[in-house]
C-alpha cells in the first residue's frame, strides 16, 4: 500500500515547524548568560519565515532515495535536521546584519521589528556573529562519516564567505546607483542568494547519502532555482504589498538598486523566471519520482506571491 | 649537536611573519571580485599585530614533542599553519566588528585607521562576516585525520560563539556603567579573550599530535594565561601611552567600563596577573623542555608594555 499523499503546502508547513523545533533546541536558552544576546539570537531565528532553505535540505535528501536500513534512516534523519538548522542559522544571521542601519536600514522583517530595533545595534551585530559558528558546530555533529561532515562544512563555508553570500552583499552595496549588465546582476545574485540555496541542496544530498551523479543533478537544479528565486524577489518588490510580503516593499527601487525588473522590465523578468523554472524541473529528471518535493519547491519559488 | 638557541623575540617575529605569509595566501586576492570586500579583508588581517594567538598554536604544537617522521613533520607543520591562520582570522574579524561605531567606535587600530574608517561601515561589517567562514574552511583543509579536524572545528566554533568570544563581548556591552564582582568580571574575560586564546592552544595541541594528557596540561596553561592577558590589557589601558599601544588609551575608563584596575586597583591587578603567570608556568611542568616557547609566551603576555 502506498503512503497517503501529503499536500505540498502541508508538507512545507510541517517541515518548517519541524526545523523550528530543531533550532529551538540548538539555540542556547534565554536563561543562559549572556541572556540579552541569547534572546536576540532566538528572536531572529525563531520568528517564523518560510524555511525554504531547510525545505530544500529535506527535499534534496529525499531525492537521493530511501535509506536502506532503520539505523541509516535514523542517522540520515538527524543529519538532515542539523543541516537544515545550519542553513537557517546562516540565513537568519545574514538577515540580521542586512537589516542594520549601515546596510539596508530595515525596521520591519516578517511583520515584526528587526533585531536592532527590538534590541540595539550592538546586540544585533553580535547575535549575527554568534549564529554563524553555531551553524558550523551543528554540521560538525551530524551522524555522518567524518569525510562527509568536512565536505558539508566546506560547502557551507564557501557559500557564506566572500565568494558566496557575503561577497554578493558587497557587490550589491557597490551597485547602488549603477546600471549593471544582466551578466553582472546575475553574478551578484548567484552569490547573494544562490550560494546559500545551492549549499542547502548540496547539504541535503550529503545528508541523504546521495551518490556522485545524484549530487550533480542536484547541483544543476539549484543553479536554476537560485537565480529564479532572486528574479521573483525583484518582481515581488514591485508588485506585492507590504502586508502580504511582511517587509517594506519598493525598497530596492527607492534605493536606486539595479534589479531584474529595472533591467529587463516586469514582463520579461517573469518570462526569464519561467525559463529558469523549466530548467530546474528538467535537471530533476534523472532523479525520478523521489525528487517530487524539489519540483514542488521550484513551483513554489516561482509562483509564490510573497 | 644541539640546534642553536633562537631568542624568543626573534622566534616570535619569525612566526608572526610566517603566519602573515600563510594568511596572505589564504585570503582572496584584491583583484578578485568583489574587490572592495577583499581589500578590506586583507587590510584588516594583514595589518600586522603581534600574532600572539598564532604563536600559541605553534608553541603548543611544539610542546607536544617532535614529529616521528619527515612525512608527519610536513603534515603537522601545514596543519599548524592553517590552525594559526584560522585563529588569527577570527581574532581579526572580532577587532573589525568591535571597532564599529555601534560597538567601541574606535578610529585607530595598530596605528592605522580602523576598517570602517578606511572603507565604510557596511564593508567593515561584511569583511568581518566573511573572515569567519574562511577560518572554518582553513581548519577543514588541515592534513589531519577527519576526526581531529572536526574536533578542531568544534573547538573554534565554541570559542567564537555566544558561549565564547561573542558572548563575552555581549556581557562587556551590558556591563558599561555597572560595578561587576570579580567573579562576573572574570567570567566576562574568560569568554571575551580567554576562549580564543584557549582555542589557539587547543588547536596547537591537535595539530601537533598531542596525547590526551598533553592536551590537558595545555588546557590548564591556557586557562591561566587567558585571564592574565586581559588583566594586563586593563593595566596597560591605564599606564601605556597611545603611541606605544597603537590604539587609543584610557578608553575603558572613559566609557565607564569595569576593569581589573577599577575593581582592585593598579598594584593589586599587577599582583593578580603575577599569580596567574606562575599558575601558567606550573601547568607546563609535565610537558618539560618542549614547552619552553609557551613559558616564554606566558612571560611575554604578562611582562609586555603594549
Amino acid at each position: 500500500m502506498k503512503a497517503p499523499v501529503v499536500e505540498f503546502s502541508d508538507w512545507l508547513a510541517e517541515r518548517a515547524q519541524h526545523v523550528g523545533l530543531v533550532l529551538a533546541r540548538a539555540l542556547p536558552s534565554e536563561d543562559v548568560a549572556p541572556a540579552s544576546l541569547h534572546q536576540a539570537m532566538r528572536y531572529s531565528v525563531l520568528g517564523g519565515g518560510k524555511r525554504v532553505r531547510a525545505a530544500l535540505v529535506f527535499a534534496a535528501a529525499q531525492a537521493c532515495g530511501p535509506a536502506i536500513s532503520s539505523q541509516q534512516l535514523a542517522q540520515q534523519s538527524l543529519a538532515q535536521d542539523y543541516a537544515a538548522a545550519a542553513v537557517e542559522l546562516v540565513h537568519a544571521y545574514s538577515l540580521v546584519h542586512d537589516d542594520l542601519p549601515c546596510m539596508d536600514d530595515d525596521v520591519l522583517r516578517r511583520g515584526r521589528p528587526t533585531v536592532h530595533v527590538q534590541y540595539n545595534e550592538a546586540t544585533a551585530l553580535l547575535a549575527g556573529d554568534a549564529l554563524q559558528p553555531l551553524a558550523f558546530d551543528l554540521l560538525a555533529q551530524m551522524p555522518l562519516s567524518p569525510e562527509l561532515i568536512i565536505q558539508a562544512i566546506r560547502d557551507l563555508a564557501r557559500a557564506a564567505g566572500s565568494l558566496g553570500m557575503a561577497g554578493g552583499q558587497a557587490i550589491d552595496l557597490d551597485s547602488v546607483g549603477k546600471t549593471l549588465t544582466q551578466q553582472a546582476l546575475q553574478q551578484m545574485h548567484m552569490l547573494k542568494t544562490g550560494a546559500l540555496l545551492g549549499a542547502s541542496v548540496a547539504l541535503g544530498g550529503l545528508a541523504g547519502g546521495g551518490s556522485a551523479w545524484q549530487r550533480e543533478a542536484l547541483e544543476n537544479y539549484s543553479a536554476a532555482i537560485g537565480l529564479a528565486f532572486q528574479v521573483i524577489d525583484d518582481v515581488l518588490d514591485v508588485t506585492a504589498d507590504s502586508a502580504v510580503l511582511g517587509k517594506t516593499v519598493g525598497k530596492d527601487a527607492a534605493a536606486n538598486k539595479p534589479t531584474y525588473v529595472t533591467l529587463m522590465g516586469l514582463e520579461q523578468a517573469r518570462t526569464f523566471a519561467g525559463g529558469l523554472h523549466q530548467r530546474a524541473l528538467a535537471a530533476l529528471a534523472p532523479l525520478g519520482e523521489a525528487s517530487h518535493r524539489l519540483a514542488e519547491l521550484a513551483d513554489f519559488i516561482v509562483l509564490r506571491d510573497h
